[in-house]
């Protein structure tokens, strides 16, 4: 089967934004296939990565709106939901379009409209994907983030420090995006000593609430060798689920969406671990990049933290984590997280990541759904 | 590329339903694989087809919840999303996922929770599909529905009473439905005496709004010749988008959406209209059966209602139409619709539909998201 390529990318500001769903959305779509110099009239196939324009801002049918507002008409159009992965879901459902032969090009376009309402609100619509039995007894997402905080330290003997490194770190790198919502280093001491949320995490081990937007072109790598010199390709893509009702699994440390996605992936691409240059992860708790290095093969169980630690993830370490600021400091606008993180890597992988560019043949994104509900893990690559 | 089959097929019953959402997807879910005779463990792609889960039960997260509560982890999960078309769309996508290598397995369940909501609640949620302006002024639906009807009576001379005939047929046929929301025949005279609701449109050309759920399971032919005997083959599916901006479409007696996917669905099938001997359309309101019989090529336009006039779509007509008994008398779960609908064409083709079996060895499925803005037309026909 033909290789799938990733042609153009683009990603909007990141934060508290004036504009409604649909207009982040267009911005993000129009850029993109300027980024690609594609035609709206080339694009076969839509997809829409978001979880709640409907709760959030009270308008369905947003594949549709884009369609119109893009002139893409009588192009398909899709809505992919998967809750916090919704964007990893749309890369893998484009690539999906690409690879049946349904679509000879396939915009993905991810984006959320959160801010406008209060943090309450906006956690109650996301905490609407945990186990309601759950959700009764106050386990909410960071609810969860805490108690498997409290659990890594205590059983891997980790010091509390570690935590807000990756905090500081992502931070750093944000500095260094234009498009992230927080645009600020932060040291050791403001993470510690933030307010507590769920004990033993702080404010800054918590990803914010954003409004913002992402897009990715797909085509057959044929078919990018006529639009571009230099494009990526989809080496591996793979998504699993793991019981929401996070009580009932075997080992709180261990997040089996991660693992089998990931595996999944690397299978699929021929690499490994060790052949990854780059990687973002879902950072939108501090504990969650730990996970993630754990369960994609970055790091022995329970050493995650020491290669934090060791500044192994800096920009300037062997494995750079979130170039980009990861969610932490770039923001989680929920539908548009996992295609922002390809977006990162495309530009990583092409040599245009300006002051945040690192070394890098092979990249990967990792997007998380719910507390490791469902994980996408793609792997991509320079094209030939 | 090797066909893709249908190998298992469920509904539940359509109407009110004293069930969640979650239940209403397991036991369709459940049904699908005992009709099939696949273990859960052999699921390896999920698809949900739902509108608003979020918006009319305060539940998100629907596919993870379905992998859970049908062991079907680590499977990928994703929801699928085309407001009143998600069902059609959910085939789609489960078609990609396995045409694309990517599942040797996919389930595919529809569901929608609705008459908990007032009809007032119901309808606004869904009205949040069309253009703001548009709706600002009163256009929701139905009001379009009314507004067309009118219009394609006029232009085309067509007498009120045969659109009502459209409620007749499709009621009568319901009768035979064990599944069916209302089995119980209506005469013209019920029809026409029926509350106007958006002149000339009364409450018997409206389908009502329903909870239930429906099910298919999807495999390479390959596959389905170890599982079963008999099994339905896609022979041809594609969608569409037309603008939500109903009032810039050049003629509102044609559905943009319909003609292309219709189109382009037999041109992947190698079939066309002339071929089809059975048909399941998306008549939320009668004036639609003939929008879609007319862009689908089974009229010439202005003369479907010509058609139903003479008996062509009876059961025991040339070509019957929705001998499910429609969304008119079936009901209109919003996501489980158009699986409905393939469910009823895998029946008629396998002669599993009892007393509503015609003769026939291609089927034909048009679903149709909001007034036209997205269409899936999938054809089927018995596996070699």
């Amino acid at each position: 089967m033909e290789p799938v390529a990733v042609i153009g990318a683009s990603m909007t500001q990141f934060g508290q934004r004036d504009a409604w769903i649909r207009e982040l959305l267009a911005d993000a779509g129009i850029a993109c296939l300027a980024d690609a110099g594609v035609e709206s009239a080339d694009v076969e196939h839509l997809y829409v990565s978001n979880m709640a324009s409907g709760e959030f801002q009270g308008q369905t049918g947003v594949m549709n709106a884009l369609a119109h507002d893009l002139d893409l008409m009588p192009a398909y159009a899709e809505r992919v939901d998967q809750t916090s992965s919704s964007g990893g879901a749309g890369i893998y459902a484009a690539w999906r379009s690409v690879a049946s032969g349904a679509s000879e090009m396939s915009l993905l376009v991810g984006a959320e409209k959160m801010t406008h309402k209060t943090t309450a609100e906006a956690t109650d619509v996301i905490a609407s994907i945990t186990h309601p039995v759950e959700y009764k007894h106050g386990l909410t997402l960071p609810s969860f983030a805490g108690l498997t905080a409290r659990h890594y330290l205590d059983r891997f003997d980790a010091p509390r420090e570690s935590l807000a490194r990756v905090a500081v770190k992502n931070h750093a790198n944000g500095v260094d995006n234009p498009n992230a919502q927080f645009r600020k280093e932060v040291d050791l001491e403001t993470v510690l000593e933030s307010p507590i949320v769920a004990d033993p995490l702080r404010l800054y081990d918590f990803c914010p609430i954003t409004d913002g937007s992402a897009a990715l072109l797909f085509c057959p790598e044929s078919v990018a060798r006529e639009y571009a010199d230099e494009y990526v390709v989809i080496a591996g893509v793979d998504g699993a689920t793991d019981t929401h009702v996070v009580h009932e699994r075997p080992d709180p440390t261990v997040m089996g969406g991660v693992v089998e996605s990931g595996q999944a992936a690397y299978e699929m691409s021929g690499y490994g671990p060790e052949d990854v240059d780059v990687a973002e992860l879902h950072d939108m708790f501090t504990i969650l990049e730990f996970l993630q290095m754990e369960g994609l093969g970055f790091a022995e169980r329970g050493e995650a933290w020491q290669l934090v630690e060791e500044g192994y993830t800096e920009r300037d370490g062997e494995l750079p984590v979130n170039t980009s600021g990861g969610l932490k400091s770039k923001g989680h606008p929920l539908g548009a997280s996992g295609v922002a993180q390809a977006v990162e890597i495309y530009e990583q992988l092409l040599g245009e990541a300006g002051p945040r560019q690192v070394e890098a043949d092979v990249g990967l994104a990792c997007n998380v759904g719910g507390f490791g509900n469902c994980v996408i893990t793609t792997i991509m690559e320079v094209g030939a």
